[in-house]
């Protein structure tokens, strides 16, 4: 057959690109014309091709990879866990489960309760749904335009951005409302809180219209993540805390990018000191070192599932792997200092970027907060017109922008008009330098190439 | 803080659960009465809790456990993978990946041409419908009433069993048809094939009158697993083929369960010489190890997806750690000739629960295919009355039979009024016996209950 009855797993460059492209399907892609690296190390902020080639991970791969690749303590906390007891189902008690949802609950915002653990982001997003809708009663889902929350049928209509496409017609009762994406509001505002009042008087209005009564959640990402690092102005989360207060709708932060360490604090949500009733999270539990994700929701959600059925479960619930790895993730977040670390070298990133949106004609806006960063273009900072049309880019600009990066040693990901910059949180300054240097380099030939157009 | 700071991952029973019961949110239950054994160590076919009590996996935990608990080969692979590369993105290839691929297809109906590796089964018909649906360019959706295809929107969607009801009002286009549950069926039929054919008609009907150019898939379990392995009826696969074929619909497999192995052959359809377009699995693939799921396409839609985009993706799309355990566990069913060994046991399992049927009056009917069962009981054989009602068990009957099996040692779950018997597939005959004795002894409980009642 096609397999070599061999037991050698180390395969050569040929053959794994070849059975890479004979057999796997690849996400978000036409497979034709894939040409995948092969990689064979990652260590630190960096990984490596099959020939050797270095690059920086300056999007932490999806943004999962907060303490870095290759971390030992993590790897050993996987290897006693598969030594120990690798797996058993989600209705016993085991030490590292129990561990772990102190450890997350300890680091959460002290209006938590329990967490029920997923396996990545998009189900945690499915349970946080179920859960909103059974603790209240309620059927309507309020979530924002430029959002990306999961690819599954409950997390995919949740998104606002064109992947939830493919999952329409979609459930009902699911309601979006614009982000607060001042950089493009057509709108001029006075100040942060100006424009939080604008946006916030605006959900307000469209909650009445579709009947506070009927509302049961309003989802957004903490941090707006793949579309663009839009980052809240001052006094908008608490103002959609108010809100929810006054109409008894349930607040959820995605904070699957965002949290543990991302933003320079535990959870995204405690830059502005604002509680939430539940929070998703995934990624930077484990690091990706094993999949992990949760809900963590409220101490008043907790005690209504004393009595009432919490209709939720998959297979892989609190898998003990996952919680290995998770408690020596959070582990080595303290133990290094990386909250802190994020904080710090965020300033870093953050004078770094400004400097490339004085220097391009090409960078229209530049957002950050911790080691959470895009770098908007636009084809002419006046127009603010961006490089590439929403939901389009006939002319593969960006890719040919994030491969121009990656021939020089910098990998990250774009989406639509924005290039996201989000290293892992080991990062050091000298090392973060040396990466927006390359990213310097290329924003020359952005910079060329609109000059021309 | 509530989480003491040393390293002693050990914790003792009672803070093992205080911090569970504090802490953590169960699945498919209310909180208040849960008091989950603590689990601390597994090995071969049996678990023994932190008193060291040992248990028969007789439900192999979730029917994922097939080659048993402990398997140094799996978790060797596992601690390799995580020392060489735990986790790159879905983007690179890697050589595990390309290599589980091979194997995958290798294993499926020789139709099959690619993998698209998620981690579950819930995520893997996520996938599936969206496949079929960007496949087809059609909407409508088939599925049965006694099903269950995981607790994600899409998934629940599918599902035809009340764990769907907090997912709806659903998503549209998602049509529910009869299972060929023969036993509960008020017609008497001549023989299997007699059933067959009135089910097959009934749903040939059904589409015409959905319309069958709107009809994308239909998906079954191959044998529908946790709603009381019902096993289709001789000619009924091949007839769900033909009019598929028909009308130019796709066969979508659900072998969450049903593969690798756990009927005695790779995959369930493999007992019928059935071709699907389209292959689910999970649990089996790397026996809940670390989780892995996935979904095959056969030749024709993978051909597709070269030229069109496949909106699909997940951050641990094909996880190396889960990758390199799939590849492990293919070869542990190899080498030990598991696949074999559960068509083997299967009849003596088959034997033994025929003896149950034959001895206790609360047996209505006892349905078997490889070391895959479900007990049925009943209030009284001649009217087939359920044990308990359908989505109902107000006096906890059920709960206590189960209670009861696992005081005397043999663990496992109930669905409906179904008992369900699926052991690891490395069982022997002795051992197998052994568990059936206690299952005989609580089922004289049963009788004496149904006698009085």
């Amino acid at each position: 057959m096609l397999v070599k009855e061999d037991d050698e797993i180390f395969m050569d460059e040929d053959s794994i690109r070849e059975y890479d492209k004979r057999y796997n399907l690849h996400s978000w892609s036409a497979q034709k014309n894939l040409n995948p690296l092969v990689i064979t190390k990652a260590e630190g902020i960096y990984f490596w091709d099959i020939n050797g080639k270095r690059y920086f991970d300056m999007s932490s791969q999806l943004v999962n990879v907060n303490v870095g690749h290759g971390n030992k303590e993590i790897i050993n906390a996987i290897k006693e866990q598969a030594e120990r007891l690798p797996f058993i189902g989600p209705s016993y008690a085991v030490d590292v489960r129990s561990k772990l949802a102190a450890k997350v609950i300890e680091k959460a915002p002290d209006n938590m309760g329990k967490v029920f653990f997923t396996l990545g982001g998009a189900d945690a997003n499915e349970n946080a749904i179920k859960i909103a809708r059974m603790f209240t009663g309620r059927q309507k889902i309020f979530s924002r335009y430029r959002s990306y929350h999961g690819a599954s049928f409950g997390a995919a209509n949740l998104s606002g951005e064109p992947r939830r496409y493919t999952c329409e017609p979609g459930l009902t009762g699911f309601i979006k409302f614009f982000d607060p994406y001042i950089y493009r509001e057509k709108i001029e505002f006075k100040s942060e809180e100006d424009a939080s009042r604008y946006y916030l008087d605006k959900l307000k209005e469209q909650i009445i219209y579709e009947g506070a009564d009927n509302v049961a959640a309003i989802f957004l990402e903490t941090v707006t993540g793949s579309n663009g690092v839009i980052i809240p102005p001052k006094g908008y989360l608490q103002g959609i805390r108010d809100i929810c207060d006054e109409f008894g709708i349930l607040m959820v932060c995605d904070e699957v990018m965002t949290g543990w360490g991302r933003t320079g604090e535990w959870f995204a949500c405690d830059n502005w000191n604002v509680k939430p009733d539940i929070i998703t999270f995934a990624k930077g539990i484990t690091c990706g070192y094993v999949p992990l994700g949760g809900v963590i929701v409220d101490k008043k959600i907790a005690e209504y599932f004393d009595d009432n059925v919490l209709m939720c479960g998959l297979t892989y619930n609190a898998h003990p792997i996952g919680c290995a790895a998770g408690c020596a993730t959070i582990d080595v977040y303290e133990k290094e200092g990386l909250i802190e670390n994020s904080k710090k070298m965020g300033k870093v990133l953050g004078a770094g970027l400004e400097k490339l949106k004085e220097k391009h004609a090409c960078v229209g806006d530049v957002r950050y907060i911790g080691l959470f960063s895009a770098v908007e273009l636009v084809k002419h900072k006046g127009t603010k017109e961006p490089l590439v049309p929403y939901g389009k880019d006939p002319e593969k600009i960006m890719p040919r922008i994030i491969d121009s990066l990656r021939e020089r040693g910098f990998s990250t990901y774009s989406h639509e008009n924005c290039i996201l910059v989000a290293p892992p949180l080991i990062i050091k300054e000298e090392e973060l330098k040396e990466a927006l240097s390359i990213l310097d380099e290329v924003l020359d030939f952005v910079d060329e190439y609109i000059e021309k157009a």
